[in-house]
């Protein structure tokens, strides 16, 4: 059997063109994260199994790719029977941040606005869309038990939805105390809550009826009646209050962003059972499903012995933005060098090494052709490219200090001057 | 037990002055090797794990942190006693991308000049300066077979060190063809050339003698004899010359970069067994050992069932190259961002916000104090935070159209209009 060239199933390689707009797309989250005094923080993709999997294991037990002991380690376990597993990677950036937190918090400013972006893994099965390595931009303030904390958070996202050209981001709010009071009141018993949040939290992907008929088979017909005005919102529209807190975190966003539409959505759950407060999650019109989340989750750091710490979060689907992004480009040419230098002979590429510096010091992009290959094969290259312009001198232009100088959009080729070759180069390229 | 709260051996948490170093010199990588043509590619840094191995397992299999089947795939390996594992993390850079050209290469530029940055995972024992997990910077050249590649790809990296401030990075260069006649010369029987390689590349970190005796045990006295000039070569200084080839290559890179060293070194090696043709490792005084290097790979194609492919490629230190630049800028401050804007009272925080936003509008970083707590706590956190200035609206200033604007170094304080303190935090920051 060869060697597979492929990569595993679930995980991606990435082409040129797709790195160039998700690096774009990162470098201008960082850019908007850092202008709202956010500091970048970074863990290890690596975790001890015990800090991903907490006291119990769980849910998420499930989710991780789990790393074998190594030499005698794995040894003495085989024959122990023991785990065989000593590590995990991380399958979000937030149980992370809690620990890093507990170990680094009091060296840190206070509160702590921290941003995070980098892959996660989890083992689901593959499918369309769903990917088994993805990026997650995290960013979130720890130590701040005041609203003005998730004004900040959401305002920091929908600021890089702006900034990458996305109109039409919505915001949906909710508070899981609000969703808990709901369900208490409708005696829907502790352990039936959360699978009652689940349900509920499918009103945005399937239809009402069927949210309906699973809740009742879930929690019984009086609860499920009980719960109506929290489900039948969420296909309602007009505006509704969540109460004070909720109301002056809507009036925040909205002064900063008056064409983005701030909703009160009674419905809205996010999955995560760790928020305790304002939960929050951005819609586009484009997506089923969200553009990313979040909200308050006050008790993370409780997990690694620490007092509770007010802490409020926020995320953006990088995989999900960059659908968007990607249909948004399609067609728009990748950016290719500004000049390809070609190497008329192998005595001539001295000269086409030093041209290149000179184009390069004036802030070009310039690729001078690598290999041996016929001026034709070299223009093929740069065309390949996507260079702007292609620069070719043979003897005869240098015996007179001059280039061939060709724009390879019009076609249309000049002998002058290495200086005049830059300015024109330069003048042509707007960076 | 108390859940950890520290990494796994050998893996790091970053505190965010690490990570805006990090960041800079990988942003100042991307586009100094974008600046040569180089496009970026990205892979999974998990592999099935039979292209780690190879066909054959080997040397690396002990590097390669292996992660666990999962569910009934699990379960049959246990009952059938087969392999528990069927993925590991990538522990370089190079072989990913051989299985990368070998897939996408139809699709890609001929010659494919090709950049990657990111992590590697080695399960190697952690010590000081050694980790687990650690950042490669790989730039490469695919379908090249001239020795255009390799001054395409030393320029490039040279021109890395020097726009990060780096000077006196100097290049040995050698070629593996050129061992290999020495070795065979020698009467080395080709099972022991490769740890032959491996004794003499340790002549920059170990006593000459050591090596000598080293390689006596291991080849026999005679053969230890014939080997010596390339073993005394290492210490002598003096230029010499490893042939037309080398020549060229010194002589380019020399045009571009007339105070580097460029130094043909016999006993160069390059640990790596893929190497086949000319090799170069990059040096710095404040180093022992390299600071990254490189060479001619013709052959790692063949491995997923291609033809040969002539390439050439290079690697920065990364994690080297920042315990240099981390030596350099320690004691600068780390950016700050330029305005803190403190929220006099709850009812005084939109005031705040606005004024954020036309702060921020002069694309200037500005942090919003996300809590609620005094105005002392508030500009404590502005000194943690190594902001320039901060900015406070009370019920007074902002009755006037004032703010409060105060400079947190010279602890000078002023009262004017919104849009002088906005052009004066712009004037004094150069950004």
């Amino acid at each position: 059997m060869p060697i597979p060239t492929a990569p595993p199933s679930g995980f991606r390689d990435f082409l040129p063109s797709d790195v160039a707009l998700r690096a774009d797309a990162a470098a201008t989250i960082a850019r908007v994260y850092r202008s709202f005094g956010f500091d970048q923080i970074a863990t290890s993709a690596v975790e001890d199994l015990e800090v991903l999997t907490g006291k119990g294991g769980g849910e998420n037990e499930k989710l991780i790719f789990k790393i074998m002991k190594r030499g005698e380690a794995l040894e003495r376990a085989h024959a122990a029977k023991e785990n065989l597993a000593d590590l995990g990677l991380r399958f979000d950036l937030t149980l992370p941040l809690a620990r890093y937190f507990t170990k680094h918090g009091s060296t840190l400013p206070h509160p702590f606005k921290a941003f995070q972006m980098g892959p996660v893994w989890r083992a689901e099965r593959a499918q369309k869309g769903r990917y088994r390595e993805f990026t997650q931009c995290d960013v979130d303030i720890i130590g701040a038990d005041s609203y003005g904390a998730e004004i900040d958070v959401i305002t920091a996202i929908l600021t890089v939805f702006s900034e990458l050209g996305l109109s039409g981001v919505g915001v949906h709010i909710n508070d899981r105390r609000l969703v808990d009071k709901a369900l208490e009141a409708a005696n829907v018993s502790p352990e039936k809550r959360e699978a009652a949040c689940v349900a509920i939290d499918k009103l945005d992907k399937v239809p009402l009826e069927t949210v309906r008929a699973e809740l009742a088979a879930l929690v019984g017909d009086a609860a499920a009646k009980a719960l109506e005005p929290l489900i039948a919102s969420g296909t309602a529209t007009g505006e509704k209050s969540g109460g004070a807190t909720l109301d002056k975190i809507s009036a925040a966003v909205k002064a900063a962003f008056p064409k983005a539409e701030i909703k009160f959505s009674p419905s809205l759950m996010r999955g995560m059972g760790y928020y305790t407060g304002p939960i929050f999650e951005f819609r586009h019109a484009s997506l089923t499903g969200s553009l990313g989340g979040g909200g308050r989750y006050d008790r993370l750091t409780e997990k690694f012995g620490g007092h509770p710490i007010p802490a409020c979060g926020g995320s953006i689907g990088f995989e999900r933005l960059m659908l968007i992004l990607e249909e948004a480009k399609k067609g728009a040419a990748q950016a290719g060098p500004d000049v390809c230098v070609c190497v008329f002979s192998e005595e001539m590429r001295g000269q086409a090494l030093a041209a290149a510096a000179e184009f390069r010091a004036a802030g070009l992009r310039v690729d001078v052709f690598p290999g041996d290959a016929k001026l034709k094969a070299q223009f093929k290259y740069a065309d390949q490219k996507k260079a702007a312009f292609a620069v070719v001198i043979g003897p005869d232009e240098a015996a007179k200090n001059l280039v061939n100088f060709k724009n390879l959009a019009t076609h249309e080729e000049t002998t002058l001057s290495l200086r005049d070759a830059v300015a024109k180069a330069s003048a042509a390229v707007s960076r």
